[in-house]
């Protein structure tokens, strides 16, 4: 099992050209603006973007609509060309780089950028797959509703990339994952006929669950094209606040108070390490710790609601202040202009690039149950101490959802590629203890082509069987997104 | 197509005994209590609680745990014979009554009545398939907690049948369908193998999504045998009123202004028409209207949080006093105790009661988008009244979901038989206006054998195809709930 981080290029050879007949019917399908074939318009798909892939492929196919779509995809399938649909191209998993036979095509969304309808009656948002997730957001925002679902690449990933990959995200402790905001959705199956499931209905018992099943299946089982998202009314006061707390249990302790006296008002509750808060108030320009001496950990909390009166003011000032008196919080800093909630959240999006400048580093983007996340951290970080000396264990994340990126950072003036050349070693004991605490290997990211080879030790016996009876039953040559989320049998 | 209501029993054939060495090893396997053969003991779980359905089996198998179902399923599966899961036999629509043929098994999940465990941190409670809702809400009551699902015959239905059918009920509007609280899940497939998917993670990206799927396949994918529950804190405090308003988009324009508000408030919100609230104050005792006269409709506001404050209270009185002001309430009273609430719910609970006692009836449970919803109850009533002069049209239900009960009360004094020899006329007439607005024909009640002839039409194409392939796939010998969801091919 070679070290994905580690992997070089793989030698390239030449993109394998179309076969000539499936170029023309393709051309004429979707004109010169809808198919690449030179190799530096289809080189940048064929890298995702923290480069640990480099694919090839035949030709970049880039459908206008739904129904170009589905027609490309027919002809693909009976070519028997393999096909990988992307997004914005900003997976963590490789998931929508091809291999690099050069055989497959890549079947890009981004000319499918029409937003259809802003329901006010029904709150929903009608759209196409390739509007970026950012664009989306603005559009709700726009007519004072909110798109309820925020992460990091939102100006590129796009709605269809979102919702294959079912994203997580700053908010998913309030709203859920995307999942859970697809009221309807339309794909392109891996014959070329059309899925369309675009109904807005919260209830509709007629059969199977076709939408959750094509949301977060990584473009295996078919090619999103539209979607239809649930909106929520904008909040009209926000509360945020940054704590100083013990440690994890401190800070999960405090986000059960906020829970007990009202979850759906938590709109965000983010975790942060004192390791790797320190890295952010060193390594980052601006961003000092607002609190007057560093803590051993530090809790986000972000309170939203649409209603206009101050209830959110003083749910936050009681719970906080029954949290200082009990010792759970040991010093607090309530933003009180929305500058200085940016400047909050700003010092916990830095943790990534903080990390990145203190040298080579590796993620774990894992989840365990809420009651394990103690154990998980202290028995985590034991472990990663007594495998490399000198590492800089520095988790955060999203400890409302039970996901930790328990991430980890070479001791201070060590080798960057001696650090990375353990990298395999620390994500298997990291994965041990999520293991035995009934987490998973990935909670946001998804499988793509990094973690395939996971799946039979995770998800092995009946599930993944399961799994491939299904992919196998709508995908029977394999030729949508091979080789992502299954390991080659 | 026959009108399904109408349906006299068929002639009972014998029970087709069980191959004998298929009953000697379950019997075995399952001991005298868990294999009724006796036809008195076999006899009640063959007719669904409508009676619509007089249905025959072999035997029914009454597995204690997991692995005894487990094992029970894979010998049915070696013997080809059909299986039919059933848990509280609450079905609407036949969908746990086996055929008439006698060759099936009803596998029953109502001996596996364990609640493993209440988890505090993560507020979820680990249950097997056939303790009943009433019980799991009550254990989570005990515990300060609410396992927010509410329907009516939650006394009798169990939790596996409650997924399995993706029940709905009064607080979907806030927390969701059954599917929504699943977090963890597990089934016995048609082969007799295990999914095990008892998760505690609300992040968790690892492969297709299993648990959604089984959710709502009605039984025809395997037996749903444990699962995990997401609970919520329990409310504080209640807010509950009564208001009459003009039409359905007046509930519908007084539901927009709750949700403007805080959508996480609206614990409830129940439209009824002015003929069903008629019918429920003339002929059910003890519930007479509590406004001063009556309104062309009404509507059921229940806010709810676990917040102890009384901002709840303001926010009921701000949205209802600016709603009288505007004339959109003509007439509301407040819940001003537990006992005024409850004589509130009792009169929204006893409309299908008042229904039954006003003579035939036939009920239309469909849902359609929001800002549908009045075109349809107009159109819909119109429609119903030309083809049936004298019809009493009654609707009601959860509309904050989209969700009517478009009931429709035979004329007075007309004969019952005659009025229901004409229901499928009427259920038609329903159904076009339904499909036309991009409704569903079965909003919470599901397919089962009664709605099966609707699917071609209503779900037909590249839908029913996916459905049918992954069927397939998973129970290539269609044992598992034969004649439900799947019209015959």
């Amino acid at each position: 099992m070679c070290s994905p981080l580690l992997q070089e290029p793989a030698p390239m050879s030449e993109n394998a050209a179309l076969p000539q007949p499936l170029h023309d019917a393709l051309l004429q399908l979707l004109g010169p603006a809808g198919l690449l074939t030179a190799a530096s318009d289809v080189d940048p798909f064929c890298i995702d973007w923290r480069a640990l892939y480099h694919g090839k492929c035949a030709a970049v196919l880039r459908p206008a609509n739904t129904e170009e779509c589905a027609k490309a995809v027919a002809l693909c399938n009976q070519h028997n060309v393999p096909m990988v649909p992307q997004g914005g191209n900003t997976s963590m998993v490789g998931g929508a780089t091809p291999d690099n036979t050069g055989k497959a095509v890549v079947i890009s969304t981004t000319r499918m950028t029409r937003i259809h309808d802003i329901d006010h009656a029904d709150l929903t948002m009608t759209v196409e797959a390739g509007v970026t997730l950012k664009a989306a957001q603005d559009a709700a925002a726009k007519e004072g509703l909110l798109l309820p679902l925020s992460i990091s690449s939102e100006g590129s990933a796009d709605i269809g990339g979102i919702l294959a990959t079912n994203a997580g995200g700053n908010n998913t402790v309030r709203y859920g994952n995307a999942r859970e905001l697809a009221l309807g959705l339309e794909a392109v199956l891996p014959d070329g006929n059309v899925l369309n499931l675009m109904r807005k209905l919260r209830k509709d018992n007629t059969g199977y669950a076709l939408r959750q099943l094509l949301v977060g299946s990584e473009g295996t089982l078919g090619i999103i094209t539209q979607a239809i998202i649930q909106l929520q009314p904008a909040p009209r006061s926000r509360e945020t606040a940054l704590c100083a707390v013990a440690d994890a249990k401190g800070a999960l302790d405090l986000f059960a108070a906020f829970r007990k006296q009202d979850p759906s008002a938590i709109q965000a509750f983010e975790f942060m390490s004192g390791t790797s808060m320190a890295l952010v108030n060193k390594l980052i320009e601006g961003a000092p710790l607002p609190l007057s001496e560093p803590a051993p950990a530090y809790a986000l909390v972000e309170l939203g609601s649409p209603r206009g009166d101050d209830s959110l003011r003083s749910l936050m000032e009681d719970v906080l202040g029954t949290a200082l008196e009990d010792g759970l919080v040991t010093d607090a800093v309530l933003a009180e202009s929305e500058a200085q909630r940016q400047s909050l959240w700003m010092i916990r999006e830095e943790h990534a690039e903080a990390q990145k400048r203190a040298g080579a580093s590796v993620k774990n983007d894992v989840s365990v149950p809420l009651a394990a996340i103690p154990t998980f951290i202290d028995e985590a970080t034991k472990a990663c101490e007594a495998l490399i000396p000198g590492i800089r264990v520095a988790p955060f994340g999203h400890i409302g959802d039970g996901n930790i990126h328990f991430n980890l950072v070479q001791p201070e003036g060590a080798d960057p590629k001696a650090f990375l050349a353990q990298d395999h070693a620390m994500m298997d004991t990291v994965a041990a203890i999520v293991r035995k605490l009934g987490g998973s290997f990935s909670a946001e990211h998804g499988v793509g082509q990094l973690k395939t080879y996971m799946m039979p030790e995770w998800r092995g016996g009946a599930e993944l069987e399961t799994m491939r009876r299904i992919k196998n039953a709508l995908d029977p040559k394999n030729l949508m997104n091979p080789g992502k989320i299954f390991p080659a049998a």
